[in-house]
């Protein structure tokens, strides 16, 4: 990983521009799980770390652009670029990261380019799905479902496939790996949203709730619901809910088992990738970390 | 141009959203002049249309998001998606015609898809610089002719450059041409603020200097006032002028001719570019054209 480190380190330097680099620092890192997964399916190539680069650069200029539109004071524990900087620094800094990262694609072979460029507009056009279903209360899940795998997982699906490439191991097994990551990582998330304390998270409990998207477990609550208790749901969508109705929809929940429901989804999904790559433990282990993790 | 269109049409048609088919068909296309120039200079290439379609998306995502950070209400006369729509639809919008770009891109040969792509890195670093400018009196002209080649004349650079690369022209040559043409239309732009009515810019005579942009003509009548003089600029700076004010600018700048100043080197770049392709009688008219513009 220090290599990919090092080639975004060089890349942001050849941006040339001190505010640019001073913005950048401020960012946290995260897990930088897509670089993980490229280094561990396509190590051993030397564009590897550059690859890595790449879609962190991306993924970066994404969580910038996703904060503004959701307007999040916070990404992972620090304040947003949008909080300290405003909101149009983060679009500016967001555009800059975005198209360095495509320039340096255009290195790469032209399947691996297309894959990477290719996810980044799925990836746009599912966080305006993501907006737009959030102005309703959502009860389709085969929507909801397409809008997480455009928003969350093409980006991981992509690097997983475009990796492959590169060292010539099976694109379209390593592309369904991602995919699935990606959906049973995005939507382990949302059951967290429910279930993890406001400590852990570092965000109110049941935050998704407040800002109008509807995941999973509240569309298999509204599905299970009479019609009273439809229209009580309906009404505590969206805006800031009373510690009474919090408390209604977790008991609701837990008597339908719709966490439960959703993570059987997730579960699935992750067996489905796991069997597809049984022969590469190292992938397995990522989900099956990734499956159990608590917050 | 209707090659342009229908590759537009196309590019649009297979981001398959009907959000953004919409949201398209309301952005008014402008002049279309980066894809003109590609045509003017590779019109016989099979692939300068989508080259041009290319080019244009980049243009038109660079645009939304420029009026979302400039708070732009209107473009080209009609309203601005962020009016409309919000910002945040505008942010989306933007990456989303960013990202279809470049997944196009890839299909061309690596070195013009490389212009291509880092010219919008230099462009929105050109973004960031002339927001930084504006939040003080610039009075670098160096500077703010640095932040102009990479605010305006980069994409107008890389599609003359990425359009003779794609016929095996001078690239070289194209690329200057490219550069001096965008920096004289963008100064002629700056002039064109000061001196041309209210009607005529859909907009307040000089709302440049009332946004903090501080363009040649007010950097060289700077240069020339005595030290009470410029404290009078200064305070006027970046905010709302009242007409006494706005008055004694103009008057200044008649009496040290800093627009004509200003317009001497628009011509000069101009004439520049002109040489550069004097055997290319098309190329040499657009700039004539240009220059003799009147808003």
């Amino acid at each position: 990983m220090q290599r990919v480190e090092k080639e975004l380190e060089r890349l942001i330097a050849e941006i040339d521009y001190e505010e640019v680099s001073r913005l950048f620092k401020m960012l946290s890192g995260g897990k930088r799980l897509r670089a993980k997964l490229i280094l561990k399916i396509a190590g051993e190539h030397k564009d590897a770390p550059l690859l890595g680069a790449v879609v962190e650069l991306i993924h970066a200029a994404s969580l910038l652009h996703d904060d503004v539109i959701d307007e999040a004071m916070t990404r992972r524990g620090v304040a947003s670029v949008n909080a300290t900087d405003g909101s149009k620094t983060a679009v500016m800094l967001g555009d800059i990261l975005y198209s360095k990262a495509f320039t340096e694609l255009v290195a790469f072979d032209r399947d691996v380019a297309r894959t990477i460029a290719a996810s980044v507009t799925a990836l746009s056009k599912g966080e305006m799905m993501d907006v737009k279903m959030a102005e309703n209360f959502n009860t389709d899940e085969a929507l909801y479902l397409d809008m997480l795998y455009l928003k969350t997982a093409t980006l991981i699906e992509a690097a997983a496939k475009a990796s492959a490439l590169l060292v010539g191991k099976d694109a379209q097994k390593h592309a369904l790996y991602g995919r699935n990551l990606g959906l049973s990582f995005q939507i382990i998330d949302d059951i967290l949203d429910i279930t993890a304390t406001e400590e852990a998270l570092g965000k109110p409990a049941m935050n998704d709730f407040v800002e109008g998207k509807c995941t999973l477990p509240y569309i298999y609550l509204y599905e299970e619901l009479n019609s009273s208790d439809k229209e009580r749901l309906l009404a505590a969508h969206a805006k800031n809910i009373s510690k009474e109705e919090t408390t209604w929809i977790q008991e609701k929940m837990q008597e339908y088992k719709t966490v439960e429901k959703s993570f059987e989804l997730a579960q699935k999904l992750s067996n489905e990738a796991q069997n597809t790559m049984s022969e590469d433990i190292e992938l397995v282990m990522i989900l099956d970390t990734m499956i159990k993790r608590s917050f």
